[in-house]
C-alpha cells in the first residue's frame, strides 16, 4: 500500500504544558507532506520526525488562534535559511492574509520562493485543494472564532500487477504501465486476454478527517461518514461540559459519539486541556462510547 | 547571598536542532524574572524551567532576527490565559514597536494588562532600566541587523547582622532593619556602637553580559571588565572564521579572547550554528584560551 500516514507534532491545547506542544501534524501521502495547523514549536518537533523540510509544499490553518499558527513564520524563515526555492502553499482563513504578509515583509526579506496565499471560506463543507495524490475539503466547524477541519481523501491508486499472470503471457515490462492503467493484452496468436486477468484491484481510497477546534457538532457526520481516521479535538472530559460549551470545545464523550454515528473506523483524540494531567481518564470516556479511539502524543505516527 | 541566577531556555541558532531550542535566557535576581531574547518555544521551556511566569516583568530583545523574537507572541498571549493584570515590559530595537503593536491587535484582542514598548539604541552603552535590585545597560553590538548586548549589574545589597553582637547588646528586633541600613546603636546607659561592630559587610554587587548575536568586538573589553559570568556568542570554531566574518558571527577562540582580555570570572558560551553536531570541540577551544568556560545548554542554571 502506499503511504499515507498522520504524525502529530503536538496536541496540547492554548496554555502550555511540559507535556505538550501546541497543535500541529503532518498527514504524509506519498511522501508528499501537508501539515495541519502549525503552533509554536512545529518545527522544531518537524526537525525531530525527520521528516524532510523540503517535501513540505503546503500548511492547512484552522483559525487564527495562536496555539495553531505562531510556528507558521518560524517555519516559513527556517525554509528560507534551508535554501528552499519551491513555492509554499498557505491555505488559512482569509483574515491571515494581509497579517502573513506584513511578517513576511518583515522577518523574511530576499526570500527566494513564494509564499502563497489561499483563503479558506470556513463556512463550506468545499474542495480547496487537489493534486495528483489527495483532494482536501474544508469542514465548518464551529469555535470562538471562524474555524475549519479538513478532511483529505486519497486518489484512487492504481491497479496491482500480477506478477504470475505477466510470466505467464510472456508480457514486456515496457507494457506493465498500459496494464497498470487499464489496458486488455493480446497475444501473438490474436487472443485477448481481459485486464481484470492480469491485475488485482487497488486499495480503496482511504480518508483522514481533522476537527479542531470545535464545539460539538453532530451534523458533521454527513462529512465524516466512514473516514478511515478521524482526528477530533477533546479538550475536556464531559464532566466539565459547562467549560467545554463556555469556550466551543469538545468533550472525550462527544467526541467518540461522533465518531461512532458516523461510522469511522478509528478516532484520535487531542487538544487536551492543561487541567488534566493523566490523560488516560480522557481515552477510558472516549472508549466507553467508541473503543476505537487513541490517545494523540507528540511523535505518534498513524498508518492510515 | 541574595539569589542572582541565569537559566537558559535556549541556546540553538538560526536553523532548528534536535539538540537546542532558539535564544532565549532568564536572568533571575532575588526572584524577578527577566527574560533576554525570546526565540520560538521560550514559553515551552520557561514552564520546563518551573520558573514562575507571573514573576517575569521585562523581556530584552537583542535584535529581530527571528531566532531572538518569535516567542514572544505566544509568551504574551499566555500571559494573557493565565489572567496576568501586571504590565509587561518589552525592550527591543525601536523597528519592533509597530510589529509587535499589530501582533497584539491582531492575536491578543482585550488583554487585562498592557504591553509597554521600550526601544533600546543599540549604537550605546547605557541604562535601560532600573529598579530596585538591578541596573540594565545596553552594550552595542555589531551584527547584520542592528543588535545591543545586556549588562546586569546588581545593586549593592544591605550588610549582613551579626547575631552574635545583636544577642550580646541585646539589641530589640524592631532596631535590625536600621541597623542594616547603617545606623549605630546606643546602648542604655548612652554608649555608641558603631554600626561596623554589628553588621559584616554585602557582598560587592555582581554582573552579568549578554552579548549575541555579534562579530568579534575586542573594544567590548571596556564594558565587560571584571563582570561575574559572560555569555557570549560562539557560533562557529576558529577554523570557520571565514563564515564567521561573512554572517557576523563570532568564534569560540574569539569570544575566550575577550573574556580573558576583559578578566571576566566566568564565560558560557552558545547560539552554536546547526553544523556542529559535538559541540566539546567548541568548548575544547575556548578552554585553550580561557580556562573558566563553559558550554549552555537548556535547562542549565549557573548561579552568578
Amino acid at each position: 500500500m502506499e503511504k499515507f500516514e498522520l504524525t502529530i507534532l503536538g496536541c496540547g491545547s492554548a496554555l502550555p504544558t511540559t507535556r505538550h506542544f501546541a497543535s500541529s501534524q503532518v498527514v504524509n501521502i506519498r511522501e508528499k507532506l501537508y501539515m495541519i495547523d502549525c503552533g509554536e514549536g512545529a518545527q522544531l518537533q518537524l526537525r525531530r520526525s525527520r521528516l524532510k523540510f523540503s517535501h513540505l509544499n503546503h500548511v492547512f490553518i484552522s483559525h487564527l488562534h495562536g496555539d495553531h499558527c505562531f510556528g507558521l513564520i518560524g517555519l516559513i524563515s527556517t525554509f528560507g535559511l534551508l535554501g528552499r526555492t519551491a513555492p509554499f502553499f498557505v491555505h488559512a482563513p482569509a483574515a491571515f492574509g494581509p497579517m502573513l504578509q506584513e511578517l513576511l515583509d518583515f522577518f523574511c526579506k530576499g526570500l527566494d520562493f513564494t509564499v502563497q496565499f489561499y483563503p479558506i471560506d470556513t463556512t463550506q463543507h468545499a474542495l480547496i485543494y487537489e493534486d495528483r495524490s489527495v483532494s482536501v475539503y474544508s469542514i465548518p466547524l464551529h469555535h470562538r472564532t471562524e474555524c475549519s477541519g479538513f478532511l483529505f481523501r486519497e486518489k484512487p491508486t492504481l491497479p496491482h500487477i500480477r506478477r504470475d499472470m505477466i510470466d505467464f503471457y510472456h508480457i514486456p515490462v515496457y507494457e506493465i504501465n498500459n496494464i497498470k492503467n487499464g489496458k486488455d493484452w493480446i497475444t501473438e496468436d490474436g487472443k485477448t486476454i481481459p485486464n481484470s486477468w492480469l491485475t488485482t484491484p487497488a486499495e480503496p481510497p482511504r480518508s483522514f478527517a481533522y476537527c479542531s477546534d470545535t464545539c460539538y457538532l453532530p451534523e458533521l457526520r454527513s462529512c465524516l461518514e466512514g473516514v478511515d481516521l478521524l482526528f477530533h479535538e477533546a479538550t475536556f472530559l464531559h464532566q466539565d461540559l459547562a467549560r467545554a460549551k463556555e469556550t466551543y470545545h469538545t468533550t472525550a464523550l462527544q467526541a467518540a459519539t461522533l465518531a461512532r454515528d458516523s461510522q469511522v473506523r478509528q478516532l484520535c483524540i487531542g487538544h487536551f486541556s492543561a487541567r488534566y494531567e493523566d490523560e488516560s481518564q480522557l481515552l477510558e470516556e472516549a472508549q466507553s462510547v467508541f473503543s476505537h479511539t487513541i490517545l494523540a502524543k507528540e511523535n505518534l505516527t498513524i498508518k492510515i
